[in-house]
């Protein structure tokens, strides 16, 4: 429980903190949320949620563990009846995984209740908690998202969904998100558009999605992104009838959607604000070919997050791409620890070098991002201990030198691997390659949005690169440099 | 799982909802919590709780199931360190038993955090809910207490034991209460003390408990009763020291103490109001032998609640005191649901009749109360199966004809034996038997207080009995007719 | 997990080994079974088993824990249909309780299936396996059972009944066991009778059961005892009846039922040999009261193996009987065991003084029987600090000096009570009392069989009393002194 | 839980029955063992054991379920503790998966215990089984390797290796099996030496392994295959030295081993029998495009079996190679069971189309091969909805015939694909392809060996494909046409 042993590829990475999924009108409404969760599963492995409302009472059913844990029941659909449905998978930024963090939250208003999910991250979060917890409020969780559920209930707005608007009104950040009252399904994203949510469609009712790769799996129509700013209303009426309204109630913003979602983030299958993910990512490890090329026999994608990268770098460059490393599918819930003596021999519990293809080759490793470093070092070592005789890395997205503000798990600032070294040399000798390099922020915004960088407008948000926050930074501002990111005072166990 | 067959003798019981227990300043305050939770266990069976405060931060700990199941482990009382804790048994009247409905509950409020416990239950509860919602609150359970914590989160006053009596000065009902804060540890009783709460104490250390039977488990010493209408606030002062005060907030009303403690949900070893409960139930066996005496061979008691009185019944009648019902232990977690054809055997799961005491005898069941009568039916049945030559029923308790509001789980009226009948001789032919007896009020009030009920002054409420509740009922005065208790729009699953 | 504290009164009691159970011809075989074992729990509680054949194949559900934690769900008695079925119950004395030990254990033979159950142990089981093992037989499990099912398996007798009557030939010691093939159902016990069966009918079909209270659950009538060495095979015939025969293929031994089952281990409602056991520990309490008399204020008896006795002693002293020890019924799945600090307070988790009967009273305290007076030491304690003015034990039973060899547990001699001290005065100072007397082997003898104990022929068997073994001690003789008691090289885990 | 609605693209597949893994000598045994076992988990997913020696007693540990859901516990590995530990995982074919047929198999003979755990399957396991139970055996599993146990068990020969070696003797089939007594660990292959074996070291400790993907997890050496018809004598001598003997105790046959293990089983960074598995499979992918080439935009394989062959069509062909079908990585425990109404969506658990790289294309499928093609169809469906212009398929193996029966769980023939359809054309209308082609029996002889297939000693065997058995089916020729293929009697439910 305590310490773990991790040789995990996987260790070393980002992590996204939410998808959401909301359908109205479809008689298999829960079943729908479930199956789209399930397709935005790689947004978050921590716990899932579906609340759904039967026409008489709102119904919640939520769990630890993966959404095919759980809601592939019949008997847990069963209890979450209903032709209007709303859900949530989660990886926890703020807040430990305990059950009642896990969302969508749910409120009775005197108005009726209102159910919400939310993917993103407050930056004026705890600051507004503090001010709640004046005027008498009780936070049952120690997720942002209850603040604003306490925002729509203080709301003096006639309807859920004004009061819903009300509350987005006070908040700043990234985020996408969904609500479900007694009649309405409503999506709406920050001013910014930092986080993604797509609004589709299956025989005529309307969904909002995190990605589209939650549409495909349900054999839903792709309408449009919910745009920057947007509030999408969609809303059943007393014929039956499902009206959509469009509103953009706050002063607009440039939109500048999260380039962590293209590099890392996104399946490969969603397409992101109108462009294939799978193809920016080969599109990165084009222009990485070309920005830094090598000398090398054989391009080894770092599984799985590089390889689209790898086989854009094997184009480019003509060198072949071949399965130099093996990803174990069967990892059990939880990983092995050995003893001090067996650690030492260099145990790879998720991946294995594949020798006879790395075996006296000059290796081309693709990787989509490095954040620490060390899950580099170990695999350069596990190339290396399998008889490569060169090992030169490359890397599809530019050098991380920032914290995110906006629901991505990243580590402190001095852990980052660009923060610890003084040039690319110096981290280089640290991962122990023949050579490190990394794509440029140019190079990226061109494999993305088919055009450098603006410096004036960036069409994207980078801050992790470049330290440029679309928003304002309100609770890091605002708080003593010692004082805990959360303030609760109840540690609940299990 | 939907309908289980159940011939379970204690099925036609009463329930009571909750025990509550707290300890301020001992060093193993959650253990002593634990075990004390585990002596008050007979007061709540599907849930417990136990919150702490470690001098930095509270812990908490809820779990479905007996005390027994999780708060043996010392893993998990490690989870809930400090020197003072506070805990909680409930058996659910309002509230279906969800893990967010388990108590303790917690608040984070400006001026500290406050856990609060609570046994019996609000007759305004339902209007003050109503009243907070529209003001906003967020109501994440569908328990009564959480009605406590919204008010005292929306106290203006400034230290959290002023806020809790501000609190207790809305609601009506019955309510033994423990609440603690960062320095606090506060016992009170509603204005009538219908529900029992005693001060006790460990090393000096003062020790809130519902029955005395906790304090006896860990060998601490019994004080006094708290008072009816009292607030005791225990507090850990500056220099460690612990002052203990009392409080009178409220106008003085006269003490009522529920007489279903003595008559069903004390333990026979706790000493309630003074009064030994064992002793009590003799004495009632004993007024009911000598108010309706039989020609019988052998007093038998229903177990496990009627033996007391019988042990009285047999030595004020001479008749001698057998087991002629015998108890099976081994219950395990779940009840044998057999199909139609077995259960015409008139299978018996947790009682059998001991023949050989039985057989060719003139039998007097003495049972400690009836409420629908249904097992009464089973039993005599069960025991003229056995061969007795004659049932006679002897309760040593009276008919009820009314419901209770005060945390008792009570069927409705009209399920009541008592208001199903004419008469006794028609509620005898019902159950079977060959003469049925009650125990008279007076009878009751004698062995429980030594002397008649005072008609203008009830020395105890009994309204049970005779109707006369000792509050108003403002929730069901302003409820329409088919208004559901509860306003929860919300149904958790799991 | 490792140490546990326990201050269980009945932590210091004899454990049984088993109780079987098996019906032929009834369309509810395995539900029935299921009831009847449910019946027998208290000589068994570590695991359950039923084996059912449905006419075509033997089906087999084997269970850790109560029977009333699996067999309850009507699933899991559809995974064993057919109309007949056996099970049995197991506490267990040899092996592990791991599931490859819980019985019925069953085995495939040239000549069609057979499943049994055992309750007792026999005296010669290493070894009869030693010599198997040498033939090339494979244990699979440590139990003693499974050497009666090789030597079935390597019988060379036609039929399968046959075959068990030849294994039953070849062993030593006690059994009361239950066999099933594919159209018989046999009960057998040992020549000497130490341990019950019963043979009882329902509806016409035979029942083989450890005790009638197994019958009484299920309203099945009781038939007759199964004699010492008798083997009765029930066999449903080509046309539907069910033939009953009896076989006595064993040279005729004396009648020797174990004592025990009237002292501790039989249900007080069972007739045990015609005998009703709840009768005959009250006449044990009775003609202690004669033997060992004493001016005191209370009966009490430590529950609930003590309360017939203490009842008996209350009638023939005319001093009043009293529960002055309550006991919790709420004990949960694992013990509570506190730190040591805690356990300095005398903590009682399953029992507690009932102080308001005991405090200055002259109190008499009645138990069954003493093992090691562990337990005698501390419940004279509780008794004492709740100011008891002056205690006397009483014990329904002589002193134990002896090991059962016959399925029993007892701990070593050396660890007996009578064995660690010269005399009486001494034990009683140990133990803390004021007085403690034991019944005389006659007296016990009168209270169950009506007549003093014929020492040439006793008329049961009291080994543990006496050390007169009714049967020759085959592996305890051929073991040299460190042998282990068991040979399994294998140790699994979980 | 009945039906379970799956379109699996991995549902199709033939299984692999087990992997095998032992080490001796090793202060860290039974934590390498679970090391080597997850790296084998491909080889068997439904369960796990570890057996170890610790110089005095066998420990046993077996479980359902991954190795890393269990033998990632330190707690769980001291239980098996010792120098010497062999293990095993298993995809049952025979035997349902209850855990007493969960390997390794352990038995107490006359000369000491012995463990043995298995991977294949005996063409004579029930002929065999049959003469054991008449000669009075008890079978405790359905498995066939405690047949092996029982041969061993009755072997009149004076050492546990000995009688290992005799039991060999009399079983017919393919076996790749490990064996450990108190001093030595043991290593065989059948005479065809159908199932891989192979012998490595990890600091001069000898191992056995199905694969040496599981020395490299390790960092063990490799150093040979076991031979076909070799038996692999590993002992610690008195002075603690360890000697390695080879025996050749059986006629020799010519070595086949089997071409799945290439083709499907193996994992692809192992080495079987001399030879890269990846770059066989890349080899095969390579001819296939010469035998079957096709004009198209992209190369697409089906994950994650088809990729290498994908890889190697590729590159010989020079069509991009890119990733048209995405894996979803987090299925969870359970498959997602939707209602009729949503499995009219064409919903996709755990993989769906690549859009972008799909729509208007010409795609060539490459898939490892095709059994039912019952997958086929869907796949198909699922690029064809995605946009694809034209689909067409390369298998990169024969079609298969014909059943295996050396533990490789195969559908009955009939419903094969292959045997389905008249020819070629008829496949590819059932599959909805545009052309479909499989790779010949010379093209994968060449891609695994080198050369083509030699008709009169063919090189491996390919039975599924050719109908050419090395080895005589005892069983299936000996069995009526319809008795069941198992003979046990008892179901043991759970």
């Amino acid at each position: 429980m305590a310490t773990s042993f991790d040789l995990d590829l996987d260790g070393d990475t980002l992590h996204e903190e939410c998808g959401v999924f909301g359908i109205l009108g479809h008689p298999d409404a829960s079943a729908l949320t479930a199956l789209g969760l399930h397709a935005l599963q790689h947004r978050g492995q921590e716990a899932a949620g579906i609340v759904s409302f039967d026409g008489r009472q709102f119904h919640s059913e939520r769990q630890l563990g993966l959404v095919g844990d759980h809601f592939t029941n019949p008997m847990t659909l069963a209890r979450v009846p209903g032709n209007m449905a709303m859900g949530h998978v989660r990886y926890s930024t703020t807040g430990e995984t305990i059950l009642r963090n896990v969302q969508p939250l749910f409120a009775e208003l005197e108005v009726g209740g209102i159910a919400i999910a939310h993917n993103g991250n407050l930056t004026n979060g705890l600051t507004l908690r503090r001010r709640l917890i004046a005027q008498g409020a009780i936070c049952q969780s120690t997720s942002d998202t209850e603040v604003v559920l306490h925002l729509i209930a203080r709301s003096q707005r006639a309807s859920s969904s004004d009061r819903f608007v009300d509350a987005l009104g006070a908040i700043e950040g990234a985020y996408a998100m969904v609500a479900m009252t007694r009649t309405k399904l409503i999506g709406a994203r920050d001013p910014n558009g930092i986080r993604p949510l797509v609004l589709g469609e299956l025989d005529g009712k309307p969904i909002f999605a995190s990605e589209t790769c939650a549409l495909d799996i349900i054999g839903a129509k792709f309408i449009r992104d919910v745009e920057n700013g947007e509030v999408v209303v969609c809303e059943i009426q007393a014929d039956g009838t499902i009206t959509v309204e469009s509103y953009k109630p706050f002063p607009p913003r440039p939109e500048r959607m999260c380039l962590f979602e293209y590099v890392y983030f996104a399946r490969p299958d969603s397409m992101v604000a109108g462009r294939s993910v799978y193809a920016a990512r080969k599109a990165m490890g084009y222009n990485l070919a070309r920005e830094a090329p090598v000398e090398a026999d054989v391009v080894v994608p770092v599984p799985d997050g590089g390889t689209p990268a790898a086989i854009g770098y094997a184009q480019a460059s003509g060198i072949p791409f071949e399965l130099g490393i093996i990803r174990n599918h069967y990892v059990g819930r939880t990983f092995i620890e050995p003893t001090q003596s067996i650690r030492a021999f260099g145990v790879k519990l998720k991946h294995s070098a594949n020798r006879a293809e790395i075996e006296g080759k000059r290796v081309v490793l693709v990787d989509d991002s490095i954040v620490r470093g060390t899950t580099s070092v170990k695999i350069v070592q596990m190339i290396r201990d399998a008889g490569a005789r060169e090992v030169h890395i490359r890397v599809a997205s530019p050098m991380i030198f920032h914290s995110d503000y906006y629901g991505i798990d990243t580590p402190d600032p001095e852990n980052l691997l660009a923060n610890q070294h003084p040039d690319l040399a110096s981290m280089c000798r640290f991962i122990g390659a023949d050579s490190l390099q990394f794509l440029s922020i140019d190079g990226l915004y061109e494999a993305v949005g088919g055009e450098k960088r603006n410096p004036k407008a960036p069409q994207f948000t980078d801050h992790y690169f470049t330290g440029d926050y679309p928003t304002s930074l309100t609770d890091l501002n605002g708080r003593a440099k010692n004082e805990p990111k959360k303030i609760s005072l109840l540690k609940e166990a299990g």
